[in-house]
């Protein structure tokens, strides 16, 4: 054996992240990207359509293991890949729970664990029903291919959700509504659990929102008691047994307001809420993941330091690369982190992430904050 | 300016190294590199000798900046680069010093520096009266090609040199004799100087050598006065002004048992000494040669934990590529951070190396000798 080959579907900036562990560990990392000039790029092997059952296993046969920088694959390519003998982590099966937040819900009630009240929705009735429960609102979402924010909606009668409602056979038939959580604070834990079945846990973070997308990660999250994060370990150990999880998963989690801690949503790779391990964790998420996936112990998730921040930089118009301002944010942010993704410049695109990893809280907030204002501004 | 483009010549593990960083702060990094499959492959974008200048020119068109995995590029190939504007860093007239180690000797003492006694060689009678004045011992060098303690001999009489002697055109006319220095211990000083002559120096490092290959490294080096660390720091400052020197320097010293710090060897380059930088310093000679030779400022050379311990993987033998021993190593020491740089196995070859950084200097010690142990030995 001369080295493990891992390859990850998707050319996005987690694939492009796992590719410093796998040069590090000294494996061999392939990238399958949707397109040239993916953010992963550098690792890219090949260049096509996903959804494509020959190509991706054409794909596979390149490599030992076949995971993911996002759950868009569908189900059936993964299923022909499996019959056919190839290791994909996470499985199809766990996979099936990410890819359907109905059927993650209907999952982890049989698992007995804690949720925000949720309806399946098959028509505007039980829609109103839901909503008239739950004191006049309700959070209303598609079962499939959502993420940050898209794919989710405050409702406060059917008619907020007409056009999904008429169109619901484009959603497998049913919609999800969900109690609108009063909720002090969300909170992620981040956990890996391998092909042999070791869990590891990373200490749970506190996550800041902005418009529905991850906009500060504080890490472990501030006032947090013994017990509270000896739960939320114990949540993700339940869900990543319980639903044959391999490599990262996130759980996205409220904390409400009558002190419930309720599952949000589940991610089942490295994820936004982990990008703080990379300075701040003994294992970042992204060596875990290779290590998870390949069945190979995982890593200490010890913090480095006390404390570490991640403040995320999203894209301000389509001229600012964040490179410009370089200069002026490592001058005068010596502690700063920066990350770019390489991807062309959007606005409300993740193009980057700055962390910065102390002993200070406050210090660290101040650093990172202050060097994504500049990145992000120029000033 | 959407990304700012470093070329790197050698696709060394050095360079293989300097790939991490470049995709995190987004960066493209483009690799020159000797052959097929070299331990920098994937960044690599040409292959060729880089003995031959319009190979190399037609390279530097391709990126902004111009450095080094090796010190082995002829000083013409570079003089040319720079007569055509090229920006090559650390520039051909510093890089002249790192690959002559006579010339080093008279700049350095020009500028003062402490260095063991040394004396340029150029016949069988000098090097005779140069040993009785070292009392019947010395080091002879070749000034040129030597490293790893290769080009570098223990003479008694002048006859143990007789086939250097006799050949001494093919090293440029000269050999360097040096005393040979009763040290206690050796150490290394770690620091960067950028195009914009801004200096920044890592904490002062002990490296124990075996066979003249570096084996282990501590940083900080233990028992370390600060004047001690102030000194050493100075040193660095002064060479990598007085020489002019971009990017990463190290400096290899001897702490001799009379209390003197004399400087043996220089490095233009991200040094083995540092590879501790990685996960030990809030900014890694990798990333900092990247910002240095780009002109952009120093990150942080703060440690993350009180203490880091590097050990080198050397080659044991032709099949033993360390992969084999992955799950041992990686299920008995888990805060181990393992690194292989794929090349093929060889016995005394650099393969790789493991670093543990931790606040208690034990555990670091134990913990990074017993996860390359299981690597080299499979125990």
């Amino acid at each position: 054996m001369s080295s493990l080959r891992v390859g990850a579907i998707g050319g996005g900036q987690l694939a492009r992240m796992m590719t410093p562990p796998a040069i590090h560990l000294g494996l061999e990392f392939k990238v399958f990207a949707e397109s040239e000039g993916s953010s992963a790029a550098l690792a890219a092997t090949q260049v096509g359509d996903y959804n494509l059952v020959e190509v991706v296993a054409d794909f596979a046969k390149t490599v030992d293991v076949i995971t993911f920088d996002h759950e868009h694959v569908p189900l059936a390519v993964l299923e022909n890949l499996e019959a056919s003998g190839v290791s994909v982590q996470p499985p199809s099966k766990a996979l099936a729970f990410a890819q359907n937040k109905l059927h993650m819900r209907q999952r982890l009630s049989l698992l007995g664990l804690p949720m925000p009240a949720w309806s399946e929705i098959k028509t505007a009735e039980e829609l109103d029903a839901f909503i008239a429960q739950q004191n006049g609102v309700a959070i209303l979402k598609t079962p499939i291919g959502g993420y940050d924010g898209k794919g989710v909606r405050v409702v406060r009668a059917s008619a907020d959700a007409s056009d999904w409602l008429q169109n619901i056979e484009n959603f497998g038939g049913s919609l999800l509504a969900e109690e609108k959580v009063d909720f002090v604070r969300e909170l992620a834990q981040l956990s890996a659990r391998s092909t042999n079945a070791e869990f590891a846990a990373w200490p749970l973070v506190e996550t800041q929102q902005v418009d529905g997308v991850c906009s500060v990660v504080i890490a472990p999250a501030p006032r947090s008691t013994g017990a509270l994060l000896e739960r939320t370990s114990e949540i993700a150990k339940t869900i990543a047994d319980g639903l044959g999880v391999t490599g990262v998963l996130a759980v996205e989690m409220f904390e409400a307001r009558d002190g419930r801690i309720l599952i949000n949503e589940l991610a089942m790779r490295p994820h936004n809420s982990g990008h703080f391990t990379i300075e701040g964790s003994v294992t970042s998420q992204f060596e875990q993941h290779l290590r998870a996936v390949l069945g190979l112990p995982l890593g200490s998730t010890a913090m480095r330091e006390d404390y570490a921040v991640m403040v995320n930089l999203l894209g301000v118009d389509e001229n600012n690369t964040f490179v410009e301002h370089f200069d002026k944010a490592m001058a005068r942010h010596k502690a700063a982190k920066l990350h770019t993704y390489g991807k062309a410049a959007r606005r409300g695109r993740k193009m980057g992430h700055v962390t910065v990893v102390s002993d200070s809280l406050d210090f660290a907030l101040a650093e990172a904050k202050g060097a994504a204002a500049v990145l992000l501004q120029g000033i």
